[in-house]
């Protein structure tokens, strides 16, 4: 996505160690008519998928995922890392890695919010290693649930998530993908 | 805001304590249509504030706060309570009790995104004590920002938050408000 790229490229910064700097508009300023702009772009390339559910994990995917969920008039889920005291006692839970946070998170979802037979599009900020996807995948494999699509702002190819996500055979589409990060340079896939 | 309150007293639960269950449309699921329909009216009630940038605390204040954002065209700023890997050594940082989690919470804003002379709106989901919001009041004043207004999508006016910021002297706008939590019933202000 044009709009996307150009914004990465105008106001990104690369930090160096793969670590790509987006908190003036995606992760900590966020600008939301870009986010809308980008809930828009997945909702068009994912109508055709049946979706009944829009899964991503706190924090950051928030804001692409419930923008997307609008555009798809859907309901959206978003996993907690902490189990707040209004969840239930038996919840969905999976440990994932954090490359960022150098340590396992949690990822916890509420069995009321995610039931059998759903259809789940995950929608996050980054596809990096894809652990994170992974472990929503897992979560809604335990409810019994079925992920259609996968869909990330900024795919870092060159960590390998998307070909840790190959064996669900299903689509991954990113609005931006990053093929390489030397120096301070920030070079697309296409 | 009647949609709201209509969704509370259909599918809010009152869990005793003073707690309020609202994890199916506000704060794990999200219903994206009414957090517009929200923040098209918070919009509305502020849009003549001048704000210059709305302000929220992560995590179930992005929702509404993006929204808002939106529909006054201003970026959203959210606080973070764990400082990534992405954010300067030098930040704004202030503590602010939380009552749900039973701990002190870190609120931390990079000086970035929050500058001198800012007239910030700030957007959370639930005003109660008004702790997590005076907190976000001392981030901005540290930056030397002016707070220039306050929405919830839900106040409890019996934890007497609204008392809390009476002296800051500006709007505090509350969608629901909710007077008692007795038994297991729910009853608004009005």
């Amino acid at each position: 996505m044009k709009e996307l790229k150009e914004r990465i490229l105008r106001e990104g910064k690369n930090l160096g160690g793969g670590i790509l700097k987006v908190d003036g508009f995606i992760n900590h300023q966020v600008d939301p008519q870009l986010m809308d702009d980008c809930g828009r772009e997945f909702a068009r390339r994912f109508r055709g998928l049946g979706a009944t559910k829009v899964l991503t994990a706190e924090i950051s995917g928030i804001g692409p995922a419930l923008m997307t969920a609008l555009h798809l008039k859907l309901p959206v889920v978003y996993a907690r890392k902490h189990k707040p005291i209004t969840m239930p006692d038996q919840v969905f839970l999976t440990l994932s890695p954090s490359h960022t946070k150098g340590r396992t998170v949690e990822l916890i979802i509420s069995p009321e919010y995610l039931a059998g037979g759903e259809r789940v599009l995950v929608i996050d900020d980054f596809l990096a290693s894809g652990a994170t996807i992974l472990g929503l995948v897992r979560l809604a494999n335990t409810a019994g649930a079925k992920i259609v699509g996968i869909g990330a702002l900024i795919e870092k190819s060159f960590e390998g998530g998307r070909a840790a996500l190959a064996h669900l055979g299903i689509p991954v589409e990113s609005l931006a993908c990053v093929k390489s990060m030397e120096g301070d340079r920030i070079e697309f896939c296409d």
